[in-house]
């Protein structure tokens, strides 16, 4: 499976993590050889976005057995270290997925967890593709074919998937078919993925872009500059409700208000139809020091506090696409995941039933 | 005149301004004694915030005529010089108010210029403690007589002023009345006057805040933690339409989703009724640097373009009240400067016709 950027890769001896904390100044790799170093890799988002961190959550369990075998753990050492890595960080419901899609196979050995893993990863980049491709053909039908202005938040681009992207999958195929004049890249604080990461990708692929502060979102589309705009997700609630980097809340907002399409794309397996809505979505609350310091140097005076959620919750009604590598649904529309669930059911259903 | 804080004061040789770019890490000043200089100080945001340019832009013309005397400038340098101090930041209408207002005594000599802009600063201060008061009484009318958690993006505070503060102003008042539980302070990207200037004043005052990405302020509104957001302004259309620091409208169509008040709090003369909508403001495009590096170190790859409008405009309709130092309008419920206008003027005619 040809990858854009190899995000997310087994080694040989470990999982090999292109380091997105020193990124876009040095392209630099980190080999996690042990559970407390991808932990750790994953709370500095040394790797980060939902779908890598579910194939990284899946290649950790492959790391896990082997230091259990190093290091002559018994079966519970190992069952903690695993849901460790699980938990690593608590709102990306992939993580969790990607460790639970292998940990059945624990017992076969490190050879059936590791290929299961790899079918993971390659699954996600096939994935991402037809996301693109949905994404494409939707905004294009609603949009008329013609080259369009995109804003983005964050990065759901190959460094976020397996080595091709989201949010970014879309744009790469508007672009592979000439349609991008313009992408708006909001900086995304307080860790800046936009600046760095996405913007990173976007020159590296030829796309127009231009960066923005996060707060410069809404007035770029209310002042009629943008076409659409295009998020990635980290968990989607049954009913649509969509948790995603902080700052998307405020570009849905403005979508909504101005009139143009806010499109979701996001591979299936971030859907969590155990979840009603986004009122059961945990917003990770993340060190202080990333908002009040830069670089180490203070910005703020010290002893104040910082509020620093990571996530935030874009209602439904805010939704106008949610593009999935099964096709998109208007959820603004009413078209949920949980109908499309249903109907989903109800098609395979009435596809085994005998007919006439 | 009571200060908060000394942001602009004249020196007895030249203008003496609080350096807001070293804040919180060093209070600094600089004694402005040359146009250049003052040009510059405007520029980089030594000086900033719609009421303290205009007072800056008072002392500035002294500042001018000074230089003249003691380079031998013509009359018609002179006039240039303050017309270059009146343009030195094309969005803030103040600025250039501030140069109207004294201008025309520059035949009388400096001493009269200086009394004029001395009366400004007094002024700006008795002003703000006006807005500071009528906008607690508006607020505690509309919420109730509670401990409320309010929002703020950027500085319209004592910095922003000559001293005392607009949208702080109104914090300082209901700080003073023992109503504010939290301030959430918006860090304001991209140059954070919010984390680095309006913390200070807070935490200076004792008041509690909480300093987050501006992308988190939709979030926390929609999340139900703040139960109004008081911004300044930079400009205000006849109409109501509202310029302020880029990330104010994203707040108020929070604001709006969330139905908790918007409360602008601004001096009248940040009125433009010359201007009859938001439409007609020019917004001032600020260095890419700002938002591609920081403290020089890049924070995206080399050759990436940014956009970095420094203001955005938020519509009439999602402005709930207008607090100047005449008391609040209701803008979003139709109230606009304009009809204020008229209605003063009506009042005025009236009172001034013989009764009975």
């Amino acid at each position: 499976m040809e990858h854009e950027v190899p995000t997310v890769e087994w080694a040989g001896d470990g999982l090999r993590l292109l380091d997105q904390t020193v990124l876009p100044g040095r392209v630099e790799h980190v080999v996690v050889r042990d559970v407390a170093a991808l932990v750790d890799a994953i709370r500095r988002l040394v790797v980060r976005g939902a779908p890598a961190l579910g194939v990284a959550g899946a290649f950790g369990v492959a790391v896990a057995m082997r230091q259990a075998a190093r290091e002559g753990w018994d079966r519970a050492a190992l069952d903690e270290a695993i849901t460790r890595v699980r938990e690593a960080r608590p709102t990306a419901v992939n993580l969790a997925a990607g460790v639970d899609r292998v940990r059945p196979l624990v017992d076969e050995g490190a050879g059936a967890v590791l290929a299961a893993a790899q079918a993971l990863l390659d699954e996600d980049v096939r994935g991402n593709r037809a996301i693109g491709a949905a994404g494409a053909d939707w905004i294009l039908g609603r949009l008329g074919d013609r080259p369009l202005r995109v804003l983005t938040h964050c990065n759901a681009g190959a460094l976020a998937t397996a080595g091709w992207g989201t949010a970014l999958g879309v744009v790469r195929a508007l672009h592979g078919r000439g349609r991008v004049e313009m992408v708006y890249v909001d900086e995304t604080r307080p860790l800046l993925q936009g600046s760095r990461l996405t913007a990173w990708e976007l020159a590296r692929a030829g796309i127009p872009c231009a960066v923005q502060a996060d707060g410069a979102a809404p007035s770029t589309i209310l002042r009629g500059l943008a076409d659409v705009a295009v998020i990635g997700a980290d968990r989607i609630a049954a009913n649509g409700d969509t948790a995603n980097k902080i700052g998307s809340l405020g570009v849905a907002l403005a979508c909504a208000d101005a009139g143009i399409p806010l499109v979701v794309a996001a591979p299936w397996s971030t859907v969590d139809l155990a979840l009603p809505d986004g009122r059961g979505v945990p917003i990770e609350e993340r060190p202080a020091a990333e908002i009040l310091a830069w670089n180490g140097v203070p910005t703020a005076p010290e002893g104040v506090a910082a509020h620093n959620p990571a996530f935030d919750v874009t209602p439904a009604r805010l939704v106008t696409a949610l593009v999935t590598e099964t096709g998109p649904l208007e959820v603004s529309a009413g078209e949920t995941p949980l109908t499309a669930e249903g109907a989903a059911k109800g098609a395979a259903r009435g596809a085994a039933r005998p007919t006439g």
